[in-house]
């Protein structure tokens, strides 16, 4: 296995299956700072550099509270608005990065732009951690999703996964690519425009990644394991808040999964994992049933950045 | 005495008088790290996460640093605007709750919607401290203003306050809450279309707090030991600084304390609190009177922070 | 000399001689804290205010990091956005002041009002720092420069330095002030309507600082060890990154500095300095020359503001 020292986590396309289980022992030795509410001291000379270019508050908090957990420190910038007058908004990637290297020890980037994070990683000295690259991938979450799954089941090997929302997105990059390395099935439920796109499937199929596109999360919920979901409405932010409460039950039949539908249909033991917020494809109700493990995945969410962290920065071995 | 180990502060509504004297002490006990300008390791091990949906930079510098001063981290973000793009702006507090509890270990809120903050500490497995929630309440605030009276004056039994102001903020619904515990009696001098609410009067009279409204400030000034304001205009944002000096000068005289008013009828002892930013309903060349108690309520602001923190995250018994 | 400690950076017009090499002593014993990548404690009872006015992610989060390299900590704001509704927007100084004094004990200020940060360090019981005033000055970004320099070419005096630009910026007014404590000799390179004002100059002729302008940088290209570059072009942020890629080659042959420029006429040792971001005037090319070292500009950036945080902190003599 590669070591993780001073290594960039830019994408799960290139992580070995001994490579996710290394992460997950580290995670699982260093979750007792969280669960005992104890900051510790692991990352007591360190500085993490967040270079959020979009605002994205839950993984900015959860890696910057993972740092302050080890004891690290953060500096950093939330979002390109605060940096647009007089600032980099429009410098290379490569100027900006010969900045940001000096200021901390490894930096957190999330970018508008797929590539931007791999493209700070080709001249930067410190690692670079990809914490969502536009259409590109999330490896950091689908980390936290599968830490949460093999945690809360067990295993990864033998499970089949219900992945159900715009396909377009990063986090589903992820996930499809991890599961090259493991013994898994997935189900694909998206609008005919959030489908996977064709070279995303070749790849896929290069990679012998077994995966089987679904009208409707009714057809195979019987069969999953885990239920991965993603909007497929987004909220329309030019609305108030009261205007937009009429929009509610615009998420098609086909890409929510209710309470009713795991009450009926489901696996007895299947998780539903969500990386939130969340529109209407997943009701509140949910959240009072056995199925309901997406409260953890925020837990687990700062865990796997302090292993990420812990990792990347040769703190543990 | 309820223990603060765990507890939320949500309102004065429900403190009790002792909890009041216990507040003060510790304060009193933390207060040399601030006077001493040395961070303490009181808290080193805990991390502050800060919610505030609305920008309020004194309240939140002021907790923020009071958290470091005790050796503590923190986290989180310091407007919506940050977090409307692509995040919670339209989440549930549950939701959202569900995610900030994991990134520290006592939230400090601040909301534009009265009651938020209780609700997030219905969820919440950790204490929430309400920063001010629309027009509800703003404890941290008050609790600084009567440990800064109780400092300056020795006592809150025996004083008569003069409110000053728009009655609808939420320091005056926290203010006179907390007059039901002390033997105070209140002056409320306001405009007519900004006096205290009927209910919230009929509320102050079941709790048997002496309150008299009266139209100006100078009927009453010359019997208060404290005068507490807040001002009735607001900025208008939309001009530019310079298009706004012309409207200095729009307060009605009813609602300002000049140095002209408290020389020829002020008491000769009282203090005057304001919580700032001020309008012009308190003059600048009132700072240089011995009545002006705001700069060391700045200070207080810190130290009142400090030991509602320690309190709650149980670093004092 | 004078005591640094409790001490305001606010201007190089009062920078003695041997100020400039006691700060460059100090910065090279911290460099290893940041060569290291190893936090320190020297600062770790110390808070940092960082009161941004305007957005500048490079200074603002170059002092940060110095001050966490030092072990101590950091609260602010970044941006007067965050800071103008219901807030100090058109506060004074000196009521923002009596309340940021309380929250750290030093005070770093980026202010869009030339003198603003002077007129804060008049009301502030902690000493405050410079970090740029509008067309004021920028002592910090200045000190930066003169220590690269004098640690790539062992020596200040001597030097012939081409300032090529706008000559309205405040890092000219620091550096062309800095210039009468050296044997210095400056060639001003700018566009008419951006050239030295009046009463500027006739203030450098009362310090007799040597400078001579000069229509084009290719004129006097030749004769300069340093070559100190500030854009003449500002980009226009109301266009897309896309939109804006065709503006590319605005900036006029007179004020750029290019590969070509420097290998026909350059000096053989010459460096080239410039704080970025920059527009066309510096070409990508010139990154891979001899003469580049913005880098190591940056990295000193941080060194400087650690020793300058240390300093006015007393944690070294």
């Amino acid at each position: 296995m590669r070591s993780f020292l001073g290594r960039d986590i830019l994408s799960l396309r290139d992580f070995e299956r001994a490579e996710y289980f290394r992460v997950f022992q580290v995670a699982d030795d260093l979750a007792p700072y969280a669960r005992n509410r104890r900051n510790g001291e692991l990352l007591k000379h360190k500085t993490l550099v967040t270079a959020f270019y979009q605002p994205s508050t839950r993984t900015r908090l959860a890696t910057e509270a993972a740092m302050h957990r080890l004891g690290g420190r953060v500096v950093g910038f939330s979002d390109v608005k605060m940096t647009r007058a007089g600032d980099f908004y429009q410098e290379s990637i490569k100027d900006t990065v010969h900045m940001l290297e000096y200021y901390g020890d490894v930096i957190a980037m999330r970018h508008f732009q797929q590539g931007a994070p791999a493209e700070a990683a080709r001249w930067a000295s410190v690692p670079v951690i990809n914490c969502g690259d536009g259409w590109g991938e999330h490896p950091t979450q689908v980390l936290t999703d599968l830490y949460t799954t093999w945690k809360e089941l067990g295993t990864l090997d033998g499970l089949k996964v219900l992945l159900v929302g715009d396909m377009r997105m990063r986090t589903m990059h992820s996930i499809l690519y991890a599961m090259s390395q493991f013994d898994m099935e997935a189900f694909v439920v998206s609008p005919p425009e959030m489908s996977l796109l064709p070279e995303f499937k070749a790849e896929l199929d290069a990679r012998s990644v077994r995966y089987r596109e679904v009208p409707a999360a009714a057809d195979v919920v019987g069969e999953a394991d885990v239920i991965y979901m993603e909007p497929v409405v987004q909220p329309d932010y030019t609305k108030s808040r009261d205007e937009r409460a009429g929009e509610v039950g615009q998420t098609p039949g086909a890409y929510r999964i209710t309470r009713e539908l795991l009450r009926d249909k489901g696996k007895r033991g299947a998780i539903v994992l969500h990386s939130l917020p969340r529109m209407d494809e997943l009701p509140l109700d949910v959240d009072t049933t056995r199925h309901a493990r997406y409260w953890i995945e925020a837990f687990n969410g700062v865990v796997m950045r302090m292993a990420l962290l812990a990792l990347v920065l040769g703190a543990v071995e």
